[in-house]
Parts: structure tokens; sequence; C-alpha cells
């Protein structure tokens, strides 16, 4: 049997010729990354194990984004002990307030991740950068601390379920939408330990935006990783970005899969993950009873500026109902900037909105924009577990940015068509 | 004996010919201030005592700007009790999160206060509006509670310092610079319960701004309240913001007051009050050798688009020092948005800062950039008292925009010149 995409990256990093799913190996690592809530954990091995050194500077991340600009003093904290690590190991991609980004957003733009390349994060959305052909797993902060002094680590081969992509996106339907449906329907069990590796002619549709959501995601399906052919997409993104040598591994004609699921973009509406699993997924056409007190536009997973620019498509000319908090979310001192210059930013004061500074705050009930009990927010976030945003008694909507943008405006849970049309 | 300012106003909200230093008095209200919180403290209070109604419903104004946007539950249980509140008695002034901003800000930018009113509000900087001419005073929670029901509150009519102002201000220098003069030269308690009347010809080379950041800190030397006199810089402030009529009260010639102090604008540099009081100032040209990690540039105390400016006009073609964490927080939207327009943004954004939505935030060690052990931060707020701005082991230098934005680029403590002509 050949090897999937995933698998062809592990064995390439293994320096085996093949793997096989279920294969123990040991894979050299392109990056590793961690945040300012899990690289003190990581820092605190690495010193109580004795390592003396990092094992190459320009290949550790380390992103303070998390519960910054400093929430409280145990924040300040752990951001001055990653702060101190990365000055006595001359960590060359160090992210501190100011130059800071939502990690996954950042180490995209910043050309830190190429198709091909092996990348872990203690961080379990670190699955993004298959969005870009690259083999990338969120890991505990124990194995962090070890791959920072090492640069490599252990791996259990996945198997794979192949996503078979078809057709083209209605209006209004995003990449935020096709991994809904996707975790819709497998469950968030649906891909445990396993690879999605996403093929088909409706790939080509998706932009690098898209993808990136749906790679985000591919935890919430209990998936270690999720994949994306590289095609001229991938290229046009990674061109301007990176500029080491790359390479794209595509799957093997005979690559075994553990089973296939099709997914027709056509036919995929606007929808929302109403609580407490991303799992719930109704259509957003549902639930116009249900009022809501907060909108969040932003995250690692929809911070991107096309993200925004939806969402500002909606909101131009238009205001959140009354008593719906905005909440606009950046996800890196880049896209802030563009969100400004393209008159997004306006808009979104306009409709009533606050444009944050950068941070991965209320997705994790960590800081702007928490919720106490009986809230409801709509989110462009990842997870909807209960108290994830606050409260145990708070309810997380999670929906793509245009649904997020239209329910603030309608108030109540809805379907873009229906703001756009009133 | 004639009245100051102050008594004037009083006398007059408490329908007396005259009143004298020390005479307790009833006096009713033009507007009553809470915040997120201080507010649920009074409605409690309000709660407790069974009051059934508000005094007056476009009187009364309820700002959100310290832990929001909600920095946790706490933060948003507090804010969802003022929003019930609020919304039970229909509070026509009540501002969350998207048309919030600094509640001392916001109030005289959205015309909220007028010269010759009297003006309560739970939270210590309430003096702020002394700059148009009215009475101001910070009171406490169970006071607002009491006030948002009867529109009244008793006070001991204050004796008053008369503080004459001589001169003109030499380059850099600013507002925050001559209270940071008269606090370091009267003491934290050399104003108690007094009165801080300016006069003098050097009132009319002070802009609104400037009055308006030495008012706000008029509570850092103890006193009751600081009030300027209404003149054309009032007059041209006042005037496309407040409709309704208002009077100017000036001070009897023979006006009483407890002492003189004498202020020749020409003579003042620019000031830092090191740690940990306000009364702890030196000149900008000290310090040098005192290294920094993060600079704050808002507040209520500075956090209007000409302090936004003078930060600007610092931080132009340069870049905060390596290390150091740039904040900056316009007060208001209205801020925050001319802020974008006029280029101020795009200059913090290449210098290495954040900008943040409006918030009280790291001031009070309330989120956005709070401090750990052995951190210093320069910030343009109005108190440096041990732990403020987080950790008990931290330290704040309190300055204006155009000092903490040269310190950031400096990397220590400095004088705009030095950064300026480097």
């Amino acid at each position: 049997m050949g090897m999937t995409m995933t698998q062809k990256i592990l064995a390439c990093h293994a320096g085996l010729p093949a793997v096989r799913a279920g294969q123990l190996i040991q894979a050299k690592l392109d990056l590793v990354l961690g945040n300012d809530i899990t690289s003190p954990v990581a820092i605190n091995e690495f010193e109580a194990v004795g390592f003396s050194g990092v094992f190459d500077k320009s290949r550790i991340a380390m992103v303070m984004d998390h519960f910054t600009p400093n929430k409280d003093i145990k924040a300040a904290t752990q951001c001055r002990q990653c702060r101190a690590f990365a000055r006595k190991f001359d960590i060359e991609h160090y992210y501190d307030v100011g130059d800071m980004g939502i990690e996954h957003a950042l180490l995209p733009e910043q050309g830190l991740v190429a198709p091909g390349e092996a990348v872990i994060g203690a961080d379990s959305h670190t699955c993004t950068y298959g969005a870009l052909g690259a083999f990338s797993t969120g890991v505990g902060s124990t194995d962090l601390g070890a791959a920072m002094a090492v640069g490599e680590t252990w791996f259990k081969v996945p198997a794979a379920i192949q996503v078979v992509l078809t057709g083209k996106k209605r209006p209004f339907v995003s990449g935020k939408d096709v991994i809904l449906t996707l975790i819709g329907k497998i469950g968030v069990d649906g891909a445990l330990y396993q690879s999605l590796e996403f093929c088909g002619d409706g790939v080509g549709a998706l932009t690098i935006y898209d993808r990136l959501t749906i790679c985000n995601m591919a935890i919430e399906a209990g998936a270690k990783n999720g994949i994306f052919p590289v095609d001229d997409v991938t290229r046009a993104y990674v061109a301007s970005r990176v500029n080491r040598p790359w390479t794209a591994f595509a799957p093997d004609d005979d690559a075994e899969y553990a089973r296939t699921v099709e997914l027709n973009l056509g036919e995929i509406d606007c929808m929302i993950a109403w609580p407490h699993l991303p799992e719930n997924v109704h259509s957003a056409r549902e639930g116009g009873d249900i009022a809501i007190d907060q909108i969040v536009i932003g995250s690692c997973t929809n911070g991107q500026l096309p993200d925004l620019a939806a969402a500002a498509g909606i909101l131009k000319g238009r205001h959140l109902a009354k008593g719906v908090r905005g909440i606009v979310i950046p996800a890196t001192q880049t896209i802030y900037r563009a969100c400004m210059h393209q008159g997004y930013t306006d808009i979104f004061l306009d409709a009533g909105c606050i444009v944050s500074t950068p941070t991965c705050g209320p997705c994790l009930g960590g800081h702007m924009g928490c919720l106490t009990a009986g809230e409801r927010c709509v989110s462009t976030t990842n997870r909807n577990f209960v108290g994830r945003m606050g409260h145990v008694d708070s309810e997380v909507y999670l929906a793509s940015p245009a649904v997020a943008a239209a329910s603030g405006v309608a108030g109540h849970l809805v379907h873009p068509e229906e703001v756009m049309n009133a």
C-alpha cells in the first residue's frame, strides 16, 4: 500500500523510506511552537531535565498571544518567563506585545511554515498549517520542552480519512461552514488520531483562508491533523512569504484510507454549532428565537483579513441590535493595520463594534469579552464547550464571520441572507 | 467674605444665597456617574433601601469602562447587573462595549457636563470636569446609590487653595507636567478636602485638555475638586457639545483662600513621578539609568486626541527600544477613530506599539498590560501606588504622553528633547 500526504511527510522527517499507520517513529521537526500559557510549562520541563541549549534558535517560535496584553499578574509572570528564556537562547521567532499576533495566523503570515514541513506546537490548534500542505499537530508542553532541546519528537503514524470535496461554495458559505458540516457529519471523535486528508476538485474552489479555517478545526473532530494538497492557491500564498526550499507531498495513488467522506461544497449552507459541542451543527436558518448578547469575530480560526472583510460586508451600513456587544479581533498586527486601511475598522465602529488589538482573549474565556451566566455569544472561534468563554451557564454558538455579523445585526441566530435581503 | 468658584456653584445647587467653608449642605446634582466596578455596589444599596425609581433617567451616566470588554466572569457579571438596572429604569446615558469610552473623557466629549454644573461620580477621578468650570467630585458607591434615587447629596463646603498660573508652557510641557509639579510642591495631602482653584493669566495658555489632565489629578493632592475659570477656551470646547443653558461662575473678588500657590508655567519642565507616590516628582532629565519594560499611553488622565498626537509626534519614524512593550489606549471610540484617521495609529504600529479599544485597563492593574515583579512602566495614568498596575514589586512612573513615548524609544526614563535631538 502507498502512503497518504501525512505519512509521506512523516516518513521523510523520520528518514525512512516508508511508514505505515500505527508505526511509532521519531521525526525531525522544522518548527516547534509555544505560547504564553504553554511555554512556561515547557520551559520548566526543559530546565528540570537540565538541557543546556536549544536545537536551533531559528526553528522555535514563541508567541505571547493568549492572555496578552497581560490580563493579570499571572499572565505577566508567564510572559516574563518566556521572554527571559527567549533572550537566554536568542530565540529568533519570539513575538511579544507589539509584533505579536495569534500564533496560528502569525506563523503562516510570517512564512514560518512551508509545504511539506513538520511542525508541532503546544496548542491544540497547531493543526492549522495543514492548509499549506504541512504536517502540523498539537502536543503537550512536556513534548514541547523536549523538542525545543532536541528538535525531534515521536509520533504514532496516523491512519487517514479521505475527505473528497466537490463543487463550489454558495454565497455566504465559507471554510467555517465546510468544517462545521464535516464535524457535524463525523462527530467530535469521528477522526480520532487520524489525519483528515482533503482532496477532490472542490479543493481548488477553496481559498487558502478557507483551508486554514478547515484545518484549524480538524482537532474538533479529534483528528491528529488536517491537510490539503499543494496547488496554485498554496503556491501563491507561500511565494511571497517563504524564501527557503520546500517540498509538496502528494498522496500515493494507492494510499490507504480508513474511510472516505464526500462533501459537495455546493450543498453546504451556512451552519452554526450550537452548545456545547462543535458537532451540534444546525442550519443558520434555524434558531431565530435564540436571542444573543455578544458576537466575537476573530481567533486563530477566523481572524484573517478575508474573515473581517466578510463581516464588514454584512455590517456595512448596518448596526448591531440593541444590547448586542460586538468584539472584532484582527489576528495579527498586519491584519489589524490592513483592516483599518481597507475601511473595515470604520465599518465596525459605525456598526457599534470594538476592534481589539490581536489576542486569543475571549475564545478561551481568557479576557476581552468573557461571558457570565445566561449570556449567549455567536463566535467565529473553534470551541463551544461548557464554560469555554466564561461562565458554565453561558452559551457559545460557533459560526462563520458572515453568520456572526448577521446575527449581531438581527440580535438572534440568523442566516446572512436574511439580513442582507431585509 | 466672598465665595470661591466652587462655593458659588455649591450655594446655587443648595438653593442658598451663600455658603462658607466647613458648612454642611444638601445640593441638587446635575449628573451622577457610576462605572462597572462602582455601580454594582451602588445598585445593591439602591435596592437594599428599596428605592422605587431614579430621580431623572437623563441625569445618570453609567459607563462600563474599567474591566471591559469583560476581562473575566466577575467583570461580565458586574456589567450584566448594570445593564439590567439601566434597562429597568431606562437610563439614557448607559455606555456599554461599542459606544463606551473612559468615563472622564467620555462625559465631557458627549456634552454631559457643562460649566457651573454639579456632578458626583463613584470614581475618584470624577474631579476631572472642573476643567470645564463645573464642580465635580468622587463619592462612595453608597452615596451614588442614594443620589441615583434622590438627585441630591450632602457636602461639607470645601475651603480652597488658589493656584495662580502665570507664563506659558515650554516645548514638550503639558498639563501633566503642571499638575505633577503642583503635587510635588504641595504633596499628596497638600489639598486635603480643599478645592484647587486655578486662576491667573497662565490659564489662557492651557488647552482644555491640559486643564482636564490637571483637574483629573486634583485628587492626587487630596483635593475635593479642582476647577478652572470659564474662558474662551472652555466656551469653544462646550459650544459644539452642550446645547442646554449653563452658567459660568467666577470667584468673588474677596473670596477666601486657605492659601495661595504660584506656578510660573514657563519654569515648569517635563516631570516624572517616581514610585510610589504622585508627589515623588523628578525632572524627566533624571533617571537615565532606570530601564523600563513598558509604556502606557492613555487613561482618563491622558487618553485624549492631543495626548495621542503628542506621543505620535515623538514616535513618528522611531521604534520602541528592544524589550519595551508599548500600549496605547485611546480614551473613547471617537478618539480611537480620530487616532486612526489622523495617521497616529499607523505611527504607533510602526513604532511597535499596540492600540487597544478604550478601557481603563492597565491603570489600575485591571487588564490590558498588568505588570509582574521587577517590571517598570512609564505611564500617563494618575497613580503610582505600590501594586497599582499589578505586582507589588513592580514600579510605575507617571509622566506625560511625550515623556512616556520618548522613554519607550530610549528604553529608560528620558526627557523628550533627548530623543528628538538624537
